[in-house]
């Protein structure tokens, strides 16, 4: 009986592994990888372990998520180590839930080992602190998805203090920029795109909530910072709120439906 | 002119860090490190490095933000490779904005190098999924502190598909637990600690919202993963609210005040 590692790839450059990644990588029986792992990631594995890509692409679903479950069980009762490699960080919008029940009722042994999320890439890129304590105390992680109702954003309510960090907001800004405004966030709230993060085609724009619904197109994947910490502008809207060298905040709570 | 890299060390475990971080390190010629930063990180660092401990030990504050921020600029102009390494990721709690904003003042060049968040450190080891999709939709990432009135905590509202994930929660739980309860979370929540994050340390507690005001404490530092998926009997739960292969969340959205 094997041992199944579920590790998060980080955001594409294979410069952001960490060294356990790159370590079981390349000491892997099998990896079972999502579509979104970079080639030069794929690269690192070892080269005599057995690749299956279970990702989805371009719409196509490759595996169900039963499938890929069942995959890992039927991989561990026959290999040592196999590896269930994910983009980013496996327990943010990585799905690693479902297969964790799998294994658990399986009584197959696993190990999780974290990487480096996009948000936390994104930030580096475009020289955002997401949580400046000048001006933001909370980070929001999120997607951009329609409620259950087909409307609202379940995002509860934000305070100004808090940066919201939109993963796969999709290709129709004009409609995030439209919830955004109705979850009650100011136009003029700075917003950043960055797409393709951490990789060469890695491209960042800084517009603002109101200004996102006629901004062009940047490609997929991508994610969006959205907050006062989200410009390098930061320094005058810090010093309206940063009131001295404390660890407390001077922003009073605005709680926005 | 050199330039300043701010790095994420991880959570403490030095096969955590980036391949990136490592190799920085490994050709740093100044290093200004925090305390939190592990001794076997430190190890890492260039024997010819001029390592300095910028951080704050056992409540002495070695340096103000202030001092920092000038000696990075001053190191920047004397030598080529000027690493600001922190425990963590630099934009989760990290103090990475004042910094920021000096090196941008004084024309140094910089770049962020994004590490793993202690959260997501501290769920793969609990075998939690921060965004279950079965029965979370996002994560806040906040701290346990008082708000500008000494009372009130700044979260805005929570969903119940919110998972909250508490960094530096001090060692008074049963006024973490008052707070928490007080937000509106119900007193049976799963809630798991974790202390000693990736250390040999490391702990794991799984206790809920009222449970919480009577555990025994453990060591610092620490971090409290609170939500439904903080648990590993998530299955019932999960079945109870997860209705199929859609990606949609049939969590109804309760506003808690």
């Amino acid at each position: 009986m094997g041992k199944v590692y579920l590790i998060g790839a980080g955001p594409g450059d294979p410069e952001l592994l960490t060294l356990k990644a790159a370590r079981l990588l390349a000491s892997a029986d099998v990896v079972l990888h999502d579509a979104l792992v970079s080639r030069e990631i794929l690269e690192r594995i070892s080269i005599r372990a057995n690749v299956v890509d279970v990702g989805k692409r371009y719409g196509k679903k490759l595996l169900t998520q039963d499938e890929i479950n069942a995959l890992l069980v039927s991989y561990a009762a026959s290999h040592e180590v196999v590896v269930r490699l994910k983009g980013g960080d496996p327990s943010i919008f990585g799905r690693a839930g479902e297969e964790l029940g799998a294994l658990r009722r399986a009584n197959v042994e696993f190990e999780i080992v974290p990487g480096v999320t996009a948000a936390l890439s994104a930030a580096a890129a475009a020289g955002i602190s997401l949580t400046d304590r000048r001006i933001a105390s909370q980070v929001l992680l999120t997607t951009f998805s329609r409620g259950a109702d087909g409307n609202a954003m379940e995002w509860g309510c934000l305070t100004p203090a808090t940066t919201l960090v939109l993963y796969m907001p999709g290709p129709d800004y004009a409609e995030v920029s439209r919830q955004l405004v109705e979850a009650g966030l100011p136009v003029d709230l700075p917003c950043a795109i960055v797409s393709g993060i951490s990789g060469a085609e890695q491209r960042i724009r800084a517009t603002s909530v109101g200004a996102l619904a006629t901004e062009a197109k940047l490609p997929a994947p991508a994610l969006m910072i959205v907050g006062r910490v989200a410009t390098q502008q930061i320094q005058e809207t810090a010093d309206a709120f940063w009131s001295g060298e404390g660890d407390g905040f001077s922003v009073p709570f605005i709680s926005v439906s």
